[in-house]
């Protein structure tokens, strides 16, 4: 089945649009994964912690929130052995029934983008650790986005294309220009997704929108009236559910919200004080179903 | 020392600003290693035919040319196989006297970039597999460069920026409005550099601007006289030696100009035909290395 309408069967079937993001900051994993910063540690040790603690995160979210977006930053900082902590985690979430989003933010040419297009999400080369999805960086244009886009037809993946990041100057390349760079991407990402519009309605096709930029959020939206969103900034970020709304096609339909250290590291908050990390941890993702089901419905 | 300076030092000491990529693309592969593409073979085995054949090409680059340039895809195609043919590659250029140059195009936020920069530029985490300077995508602004910079100060690493790629349909993003985009990038690399000088009169920020399109070059050089360019477009791309006259300062400094499959399957072109691979990709070896002798001087 097409990406999106396996994105769309999921948030309908969980109720909401939530996508917890594994960014495993080894310094703010809880005292149990403590081998992932010990100095003694070896690199294949630290890689295991913080793949043991992502796995755990991964059975506290199975059927209670649609996807996962594991962050690959925090596993290549373990070389070989955080590309196999990498397998492990994408492995496991998928069993549990969680699609998974490659946050892995690749772009380059030709031939070298159709292997990082495989390496990701071509069954065959990924094995049990294939992505449903994952990010990519369009600066290279358009012919460089062709290979990622040819891979999503050949295996029903999806790609979520950087339009407007949700840092804090994400602006200053990204407003460039008249009409603004991100909104002649965002131009692009809708032809580019034209051919794998799904039953649903919505393309393979999506854009990353920070819930940090709502005006852009919402102007974003009327354009792309078939563009699946993944929304950053949420939560720690500093973006709340209001913000999120105009991210939403009618319905609640076509958006997925990530949080990732809230949901994480919810056991740092004065609100979890106290809290084992796993009730924190499992009490910020019930916060967020509810904060997002509204939204979904 | 720092990064621009070790670059200067290594172009000065071989005679040539020759970068040989190091894309082990398994289809083209001498038959000694088809294991890379045998469908019998394991993920592992594939892995590492791929890397016996790189540290091949690495025995007959070292001394010859400054540096390499190993293209992460081709080996995140094997998964965890391929991070440690990674590593193995990586650590066999720098044991061979060769700058690395990890061509991975890398770009996120806030401390996700500082996972980045640390897996590829610190020698604490990458060890014996540590680059000397990465490739890195600027879309997401200043504020997602910054982490990447100060890497680079810290462990007197280099980057080479995305600023005017080298594949035909760069320009649909990066000559968007006025000042072209990739203008503007330039001016951005130019400023991100400015405390990074080193003794060479160059800075250890350096640009990526493709050999592919000799009138961007030229203009950027004049834009950016401190700036390192990495060149791709070379050979098998099909830009000569004249169109890369352009991209050098006086005297021939302050580049490097990439060849990949030119060298590494060599043994394929007419020119070499009869020829042991090896034979060929020294022949290619000496032929660039003549060709640009005359601009690095």
């Amino acid at each position: 089945m097409n990406f999106a309408d396996r994105m769309q069967e999921a948030v309908e079937r969980c109720g909401n649009a939530a996508l917890v993001g594994l960014d495993p900051h080894a310094d703010s994993l809880p005292d149990e994964f403590a081998a992932a910063r010990a100095p003694a540690a070896s690199r294949a040790e630290r890689a295991k912690a913080c793949a043991d603690f992502l796995c755990q995160v991964i059975e506290l979210a199975a059927g209670k929130v649609p996807a996962v977006k594991p962050q690959s930053a925090f596993f290549e900082l373990y070389g070989a052995d955080g590309a196999q902590a990498w397998e492990r985690v994408v492995a496991a979430a998928r069993a549990a029934g969680l699609l998974v989003i490659g946050d892995v933010k690749r772009g380059d040419i030709d031939t070298t983008a159709k292997a990082y297009a495989r390496a990701f999400l071509d069954p065959s080369a990924a094995g049990a650790a294939v992505c449903d999805a994952i990010t990519v960086n369009p600066y290279l244009g358009a012919d460089a986005m062709q290979p990622f886009v040819e891979a999503c037809r050949a295996y029903d993946a999806g790609l979520f294309v950087l339009v407007r990041t949700s840092n804090k100057h994400s602006g200053l390349f990204q407003d460039h220009g008249t009409p603004k760079l991100y909104e002649h991407i965002a131009r692009a990402v809708d032809s580019w997704g034209s051919e794998l519009v799904g039953r649903s309605g919505l393309s393979s096709i999506g854009a990353v929108v920070g819930a940090t930029h709502p005006a852009e959020l919402l102007a974003l939206r009327k354009l792309l009236p078939r563009t699946p969103f993944l929304i950053p900034g949420y939560g720690a970020q500093g973006a709340g559910a209001s913000e999120l709304a105009g991210g939403f096609l009618p319905g609640g339909r076509g958006a997925l919200v990530n949080s990732s250290r809230g949901i994480l590291f919810a056991y740092k908050l004065p609100r979890h004080a106290g809290l084992h990390w796993k009730d924190a941890t499992r009490a910020a993702i019930a916060e967020m179903v509810t904060e997002l089901r509204a939204l979904a419905h």
